[in-house]
């Protein structure tokens, strides 16, 4: 008997720089995996038309249209993947919840955790997903292994900081991330939220924390930078930075990891690589291994290239994708979904809480 | 008047590793650049229909065949595009030439002088294109950008190193690549000839060298690594090392130039950046600049992600494949065409004569 | 007229690590550096009289004393040097200031802030110092250099970690760093003060701060590791971050600053190096200098090797002393000197009250 | 009965950078080792009396003199060191060890091979050293320990580069580097040796190689840059290449090793790290260990300063002489001594004659 394919007809709403990463993660995903289900590049949806018939004709989108309620009902669509800005967000996912479709929404899912749970509970129904990328960052995902195998042991320290240098330049072309009532926050819902879902991931809860929220611009109605050290459940102790004020980084997502058996450390500037220290090396030779992760033996490598041939920031779109239409195929929970969105947005709130009030604040629902 | 866009039809002949690259690029060129053809991806032929089938219905060829012959003369075929083995080249390219076809071929062009000498003269009368897809990685198109804007001035030394390590492993899938009558060399024609095409393009014709070729697994036919020592027209030298048993390398294509001014150095395992010394600098900071070749004002860059996102293997085949469209469209000189490739095959036949018989030997037309 | 050339006769309390260290500042110093005075290795003194004879006898210091009371008196004595453990500091510091001594004291200068400053008063009316040698890598030096040209600018962030993983051994030969009545803190005494002080040498000082500070290992008196978020008086901020559970790392002092104009990262695990970041640069080439910090044009270093030949842990001290002996000659202000350490020492009394009460402290003093 | 120890007497023919060198590692070496003789600073000699005075005066030799003839046969006079230019070698070397003396060298050891084996006959039957102090940077001592226990294997790649650049600097201090009269050569005898001597230690005999001389600039005497293409005894194959014209280099005396099981990477610039690829690490987390040599566990390094404070240049010519000691003290043979000189300065000759008449060369006695 034949594979039985689904065809899958996407919506996309938003057709900024994510729009292009999703794109070509739709067209992608089918040549370097093996899919149960075929995707059409349905509708592209934006605000000016001009802008997104050019953006959907580049890139393949059948149609381009500028109302988003009447493209995420349509009977003809399966799939409705945002990726307009924030303050949308929750709109547009839960009315696309609410009629049944498939539903995936980037980051941060959310302006604030009301929003969020609101959105978490709309999309129970549907399988979503929050666009968390870099979980799929090939040495990222080995990471991962590498912990749950007991590679790193107990863990001691967690250290991220997500280092970017444009919110120096006034003239900046993403003006919108600027504005407080479209973006909700600064370097907070744009890099620490990533920074917070790794950990999550990584290193499982965060049970309180205190922060500083700081904007070097007069003027600007978002952070440029924040900072928080904090608690995890598992007894280790963690310090994040993100900002855009980083001069000399351009997207400078780092991460450490000391465990009683190993440590592991990570650049997104440097994605194909894990610099991994392994506490059972022969004493001599103990020192961190410059891993290229690249195959063979790590996470996704076998569907892209040889060993040794390096893969860009888009293919942790396209491995995103895979997974979750795997998932969907055999009715597994996909991660990162809405629900653990709602944890970083938790978090973030209690980001700001702890800011404001400059004391330890406990998480909510840790 | 509206942009008049061509359609281009593609057959691509072979459907291997280097098929899916190709594939890749026929495919996402449209996306990151504004092309003045349309490609269709109209044939993929290969030996073997069960295999071809699948290859081209993964990446969304129209139609598979077995039959190269009668695929280059196809009416309804513009460009023919050649990854089969390296005997089969000449016979391909020059029949596809002969039909009047654009021709693109993978490296090395040819078995020999000779051969490759036919298939330049028998391409001479259309648009010519060989694979040397490392001309077009982002950091060496900026370092040859900083050559020509005297950057690092009289040069005085070349070296190239390509460290592999499959060839020690006796199990290995492209078993294709150790048998002499199909792949012509071993790490000669696979890896060295992209070091020489840079070198040409970097630092010009190399005038004499003398070299060493050497197996070190018994009974293989091809070689295992080449060493050469070159003296360059320009007054440099150089070394020139290709190797597929470099342990604890994977895909380390890597090159240093050393000038008057300042220096250069480049390693492929680590794409998206590019070192550069510059004697101008201030004394107490000269060192090494560490340089992420992902924009602003770096070649390509602007077409793919935003400063920060690093790219991959792939898109040095998506920017190849560009530019040749661009110059194809304005009726300009392409290079690395294959009168480029007579060059570099011309300096394979110099390291092999002068392997063989211990002595410098000139190289051919310097 | 001949220069005129004082002797000084020292008498070095303490004979561990630091003891070392120190005596081999006293025997180098004049090799390296043209010096208004003789240092005379008089009397090293400790506890265990064989332990002391055999450090001295090794280490050329003509006497082995048991008894620091005595000898901090002796009119023979010029200078007395302190590297007895913390707890012994201030007593063995006043006696000596006392007695008119010139005294040098390792670091942490004392147990808590009002022995510090009893400290400070009983030495101002001698010449004085305390051994925050990191102040004189020459690539510390530079950054410092760099700063006070402008190279940095307005400065947006400071982020220090000093990382060793020693204290996750529980079989470690410095025990007594382990006992709060003998070291009085553990990482934050140990590891933090460097940081502290080199960040006040570097980016001024810190108005408020909020910390953590934490023991893995349980029924250890002191600290494993602490944590701290700042605000400078110059607008930036700041994250600390010491401790001895980083497993992985051995002496990992790393600092960055990044500001307007660029940036700075150094790591003592790497200690001739510093990477500057110059957004003068051209575009195309900015990138993170890697400064081999060996000469010419870089502090201290033309009083060691020539460029290329790096210097290790034990120069820090060397450079150090020749700075002190020529401020003492030249009756100029040194740095850092007791007061200094002062400041210090009411930075981690901040750090500790702001852990223990979990909220923002305000730094005395500043 | 108490450890007897004999005082040894030292005479130092030479006062320039490796008399500075020299002299610290006599000063130092009782510091941090302990040893079966007390060494006196008896002499210091050269030609320039007031230079000469300077120095001795600052280093702490007893007595400065200028006439290395009656120096060399003093009845109180135990140690002959010498550190004259390259030309004056042999006749002070033979003078002293038909003296009696226990003899030291600098390298490279002679002007020729002749001259070289009538100083290693002359030297057979005292106590003799060559001063290639690389052999005892930990990491390379360390380097030679792992290929001891089989760790990199078979062997199947050696690739040096001594690149340093201040040959393209017309004001060398060090003019009499560039006079072939006294220097005999450029950067062959002053870094090719170094590396050659590495290789032999490392890796094992040279067979023959081929090569090429090159001076850059006009009129100098001596060679700027020499390359050589090598057959090692055991099967691999090797590159070497030594200049002084590599802008961007200070000392970066570089070497890789890949053998079936490992391979292992050096560099000068960052000398207390060595880069270990192990072919038994797990498959997924294969990859260079960046292995920082300072303990435990090391060569040497137990003798200066606990794990992660790094050594310097001079620590290299210290450990030198402390093992030359303990070899003299048990009547033991050590290495590197003259006829491990003749050695290199065979290859020396056989580069020179290869690059005369372009082909390759067998060594003599290989």
């Amino acid at each position: 008997m034949a594979k039985q394919v689904r065809k899958l007809n996407v919506a996309m709403i938003g057709y900024g720089f994510m729009g292009r990463a999703h794109s070509n993660a739709f067209i992608q995903v089918g040549h370097f995996f093996d899919l149960p289900h075929d995707l059409k590049l349905k509708v592209m949806c934006g605000r000016k038309r001009s802008a997104v018939e050019a953006m959907a004709s580049q890139w393949g989108w059948e149609e381009a249209q500028t109302d988003w309620q009447s493209v995420v009902t349509r009977k003809d669509i399966d799939v409705v993947d945002i990726c307009a800005p924030n303050h949308l967000h929750a709109q547009i996912a839960i009315a696309a919840a609410e009629a049944g479709k498939i539903v995936l929404c980037e980051k941060p899912l959310a302006m604030n955790v009301v929003e969020a749970q609101a959105m978490a509970n709309a999309a129970h129904s549907v399988p979503n997903l929050v666009w968390f990328n870099y979980r799929r960052v090939p040495a990222i995902a080995l990471a991962k292994e590498l912990i749950e195998q007991g590679k790193v042991g107990k863990p001691y320290h967690y250290r991220a900081t997500y280092l970017q240098s444009w919110g120096a330049n006034p003239q900046s072309p993403d003006a919108w991330r600027f504005r407080k009532v479209e973006a909700g926050s600064g370097a907070m819902g744009d890099l620490l939220s990533h920074s917070l879902d790794l950990a999550l991931m990584l290193n499982g809860p965060i049970s309180e924390l205190t922060s500083l929220i700081h904007t070097f611009t007069p003027n600007r109605e978002v952070d440029d930078a924040v900072i928080a050290l904090t608690r995890f459940a598992n007894g280790s102790i963690g310090t994040f930075e993100a900002t855009r004020f980083a001069i000399g980084c351009q997207n400078r997502n780092y991460f450490e990891i000391h465990g009683e058996k190993g440590s592991i450390r990570f650049n997104l500037e440097d994605l194909n690589r894990l610099e991994v220290f392994d506490r059972n090396d022969a004493t001599e030779i103990q020192g961190g291994h410059q891993v290229l992760v690249t195959g063979p033996g790590h996470p996704y490598t076998s569907h892209f290239w040889p060993p040794g041939h390096i893969i860009g920031y888009e293919h942790t779109f396209i491995a995103t994708l895979a997974d979750f239409l795997n998932c969907f195929a055999k009715n597994e929970a996909f991660h990162p979904n809405f629900d653990d969105a709602v944890d970083v947005q938790k978090l973030l709130e209690a980001v700001e809480t702890s800011a404001q009030k400059g004391t330890w604040t406990k998480v909510l629902g840790s």
